[in-house]
């Protein structure tokens, strides 16, 4: 075991890193397979039915009447990651090294992988509709426990999908991570969101909402209570945001007809994004209010102001330094164009 | 000639961002080189020496004495972007379709490349000492004119090397944007540095310097009045900061000595990064203080403030869903670790 992971913030006004050495130690699937140039045995995968003593002992599954944990018979299966970004924390929090310029936290928190299906080679689009909705209840159920740990911040789940999109597994997955900070990007939106409220006396989403689908541009699907659209701002070419039409501030406040909902939107905007880009790798992420008390402004502010929302980032093009620089991305496909395309491709 | 680039802002809280549909049309070197499978002919490189025609004329060169715009005999060379993010805009400003939440404004500016040798397989660390000090002349003559346009609210220089950091072409070249807006990245390192220097009465990036300059540990070289460090909280393995002893906010007023003084430090960090990492692909960047009076605050209360600096990100990990979501990097390599190893590497 190397060392444990840290939180460093950035002094010269930065966000938040994460130092995390032991991340470095973790297989790459697709390097081991190019190194085979044969591909990469399907033996190995330690999300495969059969493998379950290669990963960590479950914390969660969706399982058979009958089978037993770490073996086979599950549809969804969840793992503590064997290379977490952040984890449990045994030593006592090291002292920051300066009064005040070099902040460093202890990496404490969890990081576990949703196995979405027992088949290597599906993608979320073609599960069906009753694995894809325990999935998406799986996320739910999993990031409420998370959310119970009182030194718990923030919970990221997110789904990097393809190679270039940073997946270091094909097999399909998910990943959740329980952090003990409120991220800059949620800060943010909540920030903006509040705003909003307090000037116009609305959710911003709600409205945003309202104004794309009066515009129709940029929608790509609007389904059973939910809006998928091509962000007007996209960062990358063929962006998406998917959003429930009902307001909502907790992704986690969910009900099992909603998540069912969620997981037959998800798969139909998948699918058409893997029919229009012959199967791009892609990011999606899951973004809603800090749990009870941890959203640095009240609860009563929060919740009427910001609207959960999911967003799926396709790797298409690269970032670079103009990028990294200024903060503002340049993307070549005009939403209106990616939207059209989109919405071309049946579902 | 297709669409023209806008700028937008994402309603929802998130930055400026650039919709450029002719960047799309930008040729890539790598994939025409893969597609040929025999490496692509020297002779369809648009930077080297006697193909000045493939390229829109030159807006400034450092010449051999008696050679021509536009013709060989030149040893660093600036031109128009073919394929720019933002250019001069002929059509008056698109008006934002809606009173407040959709906010456009028109991709005013200007994308140069500075070509900095006619040596094709060159590469900066390799210039020499002369040749390197004209091309950093040559950005800070470049981004001074640049900034002369009323409009112009930030000037943007970066250099992205080899494929995998977004370089579409690998003749050595780096880039200068003029923007009409300033980068958030920009923004929130001011309002950081004003507020410390409220509280502390002493320039933040000074006191990092000497902090850093005591503590060793993530020192890389500290020679002819430049520092260059692994930062405190280093996005990613092997990131560089190189910086100016002197306390300056703007690069634009280097005299000739000390251009060619950073350019010589250049040539070393960027040497080690090469020989320490076998020749990673890396981004690099430079950060300085907004033109006088475009800074949000009066200038005054920036100069003694901020600090310029350039930031050298290699490429060596793949940014994903938990980064795009969260805006908290994972960092598998500690600063301590990667600044101990370039330092190893002899200048």
């Amino acid at each position: 075991m190397s060392e444990p992971s840290e939180l460093r913030r950035d002094p010269a006004g930065g966000p938040w890193v994460i130092i995390a050495p032991r991340r470095a130690e973790r297989p790459d699937e697709f390097a081991a397979r190019e190194a085979a140039a044969g591909g990469l045995p399907m033996e190995s995968c330690p999300f495969c039915p059969g493998h379950e003593g290669a990963t960590p002992p479950e914390t969660a599954a969706v399982r058979e009447a009958g089978s037993v944990p770490d073996g086979p018979g599950w549809s969804v299966r969840v793992v503590p990651n064997k290379y977490p970004a952040v984890g449990t924390v045994a030593e006592p929090p090291p002292a920051a090294f300066d009064g005040g310029l070099f902040e460093v936290r202890p990496g404490a928190g969890a990081h576990e992988v949703v196995i979405e299906t027992p088949d290597h080679n599906l993608d979320f689009s073609r599960l069906t509709s009753a694995v894809a909705g325990a999935v998406v209840r799986t996320w739910r159920d999993r990031i409420r426990a998370l959310e119970r740990d009182p030194g718990c911040a923030y919970v990221q789940l997110f789904k990097n999908h393809g190679r270039n999109a940073g997946a270091s597994l094909s097999h399909p997955h998910s990943q959740i991570v329980a952090l003990p900070v409120v991220p800059v990007r949620i800060a943010e939106e909540i920030e903006a969101a509040v705003l909003f409220r307090a000037a116009h006396g609305v959710c911003l989403h709600c409205r945003i909402l309202e104004e794309e689908t009066a515009d129709g541009r940029r929608v790509i699907l609007d389904e059973g209570g939910f809006l998928a659209t091509a962000p007007f701002a996209s960062r990358f070419p063929y962006e998406i945001r998917l959003q429930p039409r009902r307001h909502a501030d907790r992704f986690v406040d969910l009900d099992d007809e909603e998540t069912a909902a969620l997981a037959d939107r998800l798969r139909a905007v998948l699918g058409r994004l893997r029919r229009s880009l012959d199967d791009p790798p892609f990011n999606l992420l899951l973004h809603q209010s800090p749990p009870s008390g941890r959203g640095g402004r009240p609860d009563e502010e929060i919740a009427p102001a910001y609207h959960w929302h999911i967003e799926i980032l396709p790797v298409l093009s690269r970032v670079a330094g103009f990028e990294w620089g200024t903060g503002i991305h340049i993307n070549t496909v005009a939403p209106e164009t990616a939207a059209a395309r989109l919405r071309r491709e049946e579902a």
